[in-house]
């Protein structure tokens, strides 16, 4: 059985070890991981690994046999190229063609690739996708470019869920790679006033390159008064994409009347709340999690148009052995955007200027 | 100085009093109180005085100097008549008209009637309205009626607010006034599927008068269990009408994917809330206070063109002299829905059947 090298995260460590080729089943395609961004998400499972997996029980995606301490292939934000299909293909594209695909399995009832106790995930050497959600990479788009598709058609959701006008004023909160995906997308809507905001002075400077028309740094100004200020009545949406549960009812408390505020975040702890707040302001709270297909198809289209500014998203690359240290790097404060894993080879972390 | 009687709200206790009868301002209209609906949120401002008052305070509202034990004139779902014009009056209206309004006062900087200490509320013989707000009640349209104008616009937004569709799915989870008016609004407004949940089933009962096409009792099926599966798959519409803020949690975590969630109570306590749930299923969860002077005006015409079959509503009459233990019995268990007090006259609690 032939053996690939393969990136486990288990008890809150990701470990680099051996294990098994997967094997294509029906409908599916294997295929070698070129480039998977470390996504926020994939941190958060490694540091709350109970937490999730708590939610996945209770939503009945996960089941209750599995303990916590179950290993996890991550890896969901990735650039693949075509190696062998399985049974039951159409083989359309030829073998060594560069791919993306929204990370779910069809052929395993809407599995999540990268996040599934049982499947493979991208940050592996090789691993398992569906030839139906396969989208080919166009020519001009690097490795790393298509990797950026996913978190990209995250942002895109939230601001087609947030049904925001081009007039009102967008706020967003966190400048991470959601939220520069979230202004990116705004951006290119049309929506004329984008605040950015965050904690880090160089994260609002990446913020204003990708659209954003106002940054201001929290820990020197009051960012919902900023965007309150600058909408004078008309409405606020305010994107929630720093990812921390506690802020929230802060959020709500400050909004303006009449205010939106989309949640990107996924906030597996317990929160507290006065809902009073929100009542009174007659706020909306919408939840974004996913994205359509149509909407990951328009994002990677966007980085091939040129339409997105995607290298300013990118600061660092790294080998399949220097992942490990770049997941305990990324648990602490610091100042990365995306970071991108080639698994096919070795090698630390290169920060991309 | 004329007096009048007055019920005070002040430690939790309303008490039958003496009032200087206010004076009319400019634009302001002195009016007489002909009826008076007893809403939950009185109930709930008389129980929770701390924690609504400290609400007020946080919002700027009502001043940081006022304490817990400030008296306040409630009542704010009335008909009144008209007694005499302050300066600065059109005086379209004969005195003696049959009137209603929004409950606020635009010449007190929008403050409510009836919630706002230092203002007259319905509850009293006499209080003060805007002229600018005043709606005449037509003739066909009893004092009790038009007075039910006020909880049916409550509803009215509600619904209004949750953009639902006629082919979605609607689950009114609590039939007190509020729930039965975002009933009677749903019916209106042509909604087919209109699910009615409530633990007594008299309620019930009342709740398929008013239009749902499905009751049930939460003591014996899940409700929202019964309203998925009667959407099988189209959208479900939650409307929080029970005002107990626990259950909030509770209604997230056992909603469908995609549902959207009305909160029509005023939840003043802080609760617990895990988002992952909502988020997963990328809920909207929208807050619904205040209404549109033409919503509240919309349920009056209503009321008078017999589109609302308010009679099911109303359940009790008291006199002044009888609304503090109608207050002490409304604190308790009850299946009654409005009560109107008469504050014109004397009388103890009379049920309607």
């Amino acid at each position: 059985m032939a053996t690939m090298n393969a990136l486990i995260m288990q008890n809150g460590e990701l470990t680099l070890t051996q294990a098994a080729v997967p094997e294509p089943m029906a409908g599916q395609v294997l295929v070698r991981s070129l480039a998977c961004g470390i996504c926020g998400s994939d941190l958060h499972l490694t540091r709350h690994t109970g937490e999730v997996f708590d939610l996945y029980r209770k939503l009945g995606v996960m089941p209750p046999s599995l303990d916590d301490s179950t290993p996890l292939m991550l890896g969901h934000e990735f650039c693949a190229e075509i190696v062998s299909y399985g049974p039951e293909t159409r083989k359309q594209l030829p073998v060594g063609s560069r791919v993306t695909s929204v990370p779910i399995l069809l052929s395993e009832h809407g599995a999540g690739i990268g996040v599934t106790p049982g499947l493979t995930g991208a940050y592996s050497e090789y691993f398992i996708v569906d030839e139906a959600l396969l989208l080919p990479v166009p020519d001009n788009v690097p490795n790393e470019a298509a990797a950026l598709a996913e978190p990209l058609a995250v942002g895109l959701h939230a601001v087609n869920r947030s049904a925001i006008g081009i007039h009102d004023v967008a706020l967003v909160v966190g400048c991470g790679p959601i939220g520069l995906a979230v202004i990116a997308a705004l951006k290119r809507q049309g929506v004329h006033d984008i605040v950015a905001a965050d904690l880090h002075d160089a994260k609002l400077k990446t913020a204003s390159d990708m659209g954003a028309s106002n940054v201001v740094n929290p820990t020197r100004l009051d960012e919902i008064a900023v965007a309150a200020g600058l909408a004078g009545g008309r409405r606020v949406v305010i994107f929630e994409c720093v990812g921390v549960h506690s802020l929230i009812d802060g959020f709500i408390r400050r909004a303006p009347a009449h205010s939106t505020l989309v949640i990107t975040g996924v906030h597996t702890a317990t929160s507290s709340i006065n809902y009073a707040y929100a009542t009174v302001k007659e706020m909306d709270i919408r939840f974004s999690y996913y994205y359509q297909p149509e909407e990951f198809a328009e994002c990677l289209q966007a980085i091939a148009d040129g339409d997105i500014d995607w290298r300013k998203l990118l600061t660092g690359r790294v080998g399949i052995d220097g992942a490990s240290d770049t997941f305990r790097l990324l648990m602490r404060p610091n100042s990365h955007i995306k970071i991108v894993i080639e698994p096919w080879r070795s090698g630390a972390l290169e920060m991309i200027v």
